[in-house]
């Protein structure tokens, strides 16, 4: 099935991955070719796509409500991989595993912002449960600014069994909840296999994940309001356990000049 | 000027807050009455309100395109305060100051999230920019879960001026940048009197007021997308700052039930 994302960056980020098929870059006739519209013309053409002038009405139908910004590609399914294949990917890098688990998350924004800081903070991958949940729509490759199309995700039909499976290979399972006799997560040692679990929006863990965690870590807050939105607080974590790997790899990409949104 | 605040936790926590004239509380006729909607009905009643049940047509026109869960709430403007104001309420709790800066930033969800944050690690208050970058709109209400209804918050004309009178008044001034030669934020030592800065989407801080900073700081980041959100960077900031506080007032607030969304 087509998709058709949308957004300056998104599309940018998916044809410089080269992971998807690429048939049609669509662009509204009134943008001009410069900056980043010069680089996605550039390397649309080198990936062989169809490249068309259109009224920015097609491209508002395509896109849907999103922020297009006058720009959709049309690109094949998203390349999902294998929860056995997650594992080569931080012992080709030689590092310790560092995933992030979705438990049915249903905000694009969410789910789009939280892969967005797991590409920056170089995780491994994330898991996240096919069905109910969120999966990768144009929404949410445009809330990650197109970090996704450079990720390694994998969707599974049962998280619990997915988890399981993680810890019989050393992977520690933190779960982010909140509750009175949780423990700050700046008490726990993140320096590890480490697969940071987040819950739904509203409604947390569910109740066999939470339990299949080996250990459950809050943020603290001392607000009026009392609690944060899950995308907050799995940057946080993600962060925290960046952090606690002393940065891991930052060095090699710092003299490479970064973007801001 | 009426504000039609529009979504269950915002409209609950304008009423617990007390802060605006509340006129009129509209709710959808197949919302029914139970959970924190008895809440809100509630607390209406107390703060003298008009309760009325309308078809949800009408919900949906008041709260433009927001998701309003079928609750919308006539209030009056928001209740900004002075700046000289703003020193007090840290000395009044016996605390360095800890202030949020925004240079015109222009999406609301990220003001909301950010000043969802700025509540839950007890920011004093917030700085905002007047024209051009957002206001506290109904859209950014809902964004912050309600926490901005507590938050104190000034809007300045010239946010240098503002920034200036900070320091003079012996707050640090440490602005969130990107770039090769910028120190992360963890070498920084934010136990201090202290107003994190953020720029704007996309531009980040403007010329002046990154000049007026007395120090740049950045996160790190090893993606490939080599950017983050500013909520995020915003989020990761302020928790980093309430930490180096040593989660100051968390202990007071762990045995309240917090909620999750």
């Amino acid at each position: 099935m087509p998709h058709f994302l949308y957004g300056r960056w998104p599309v940018l980020e998916c044809l410089r991955a080269g992971r998807r098929n690429i048939s049609k870059l669509l662009i509204a006739e009134s943008v001009q070719e410069k900056g980043i519209i010069t680089d996605i013309l550039q390397l649309a053409e080198e990936r062989g796509a169809e490249i068309r002038r259109v009224p920015r009405r097609v491209i508002d139908d395509l896109a849907l409500d999103g922020n297009h910004q006058g720009v959709v590609l049309r690109a094949g399914d998203y390349p999902y991989i294998d929860l056995d294949d997650l594992l080569e990917i931080s012992s080709a890098r030689d590092e310790k595993p560092f995933y992030l688990v979705l438990d049915l998350l249903k905000d694009p924004q969410n789910v789009g912002v939280l892969l967005r800081v797991a590409d920056s903070v170089g995780a491994h991958g994330v898991i996240m449960q096919e069905r109910r949940g969120v999966g990768i729509t144009p929404a949410v490759v445009s809330a990650s600014s197109g970090a996704i199309e450079h990720l390694a995700v994998v969707q599974v039909n049962n998280l619990v069994n997915a988890l399981k499976w993680l810890q019989e290979r050393d992977v520690w399972l933190v779960g982010m909840d909140i509750g009175p006799d949780i423990q700050p997560l700046d008490h726990v040692d993140l320096d590890r296999s480490l697969a940071l679990v987040l819950g739904s929006e509203g409604e947390g863990l569910r109740r066999l994940v939470g339990e299949t965690c080996d250990l459950l870590a809050t943020l603290p807050m001392r607000g009026s309001v009392g609690s944060l939105n899950v995308a907050t607080v799995g940057s946080i974590g993600l962060y925290s356990a960046w952090q606690a790997r002393n940065w891991q790899g930052w060095e090699q990409k710092r003299a490479e000049s970064p973007r801001q949104t």
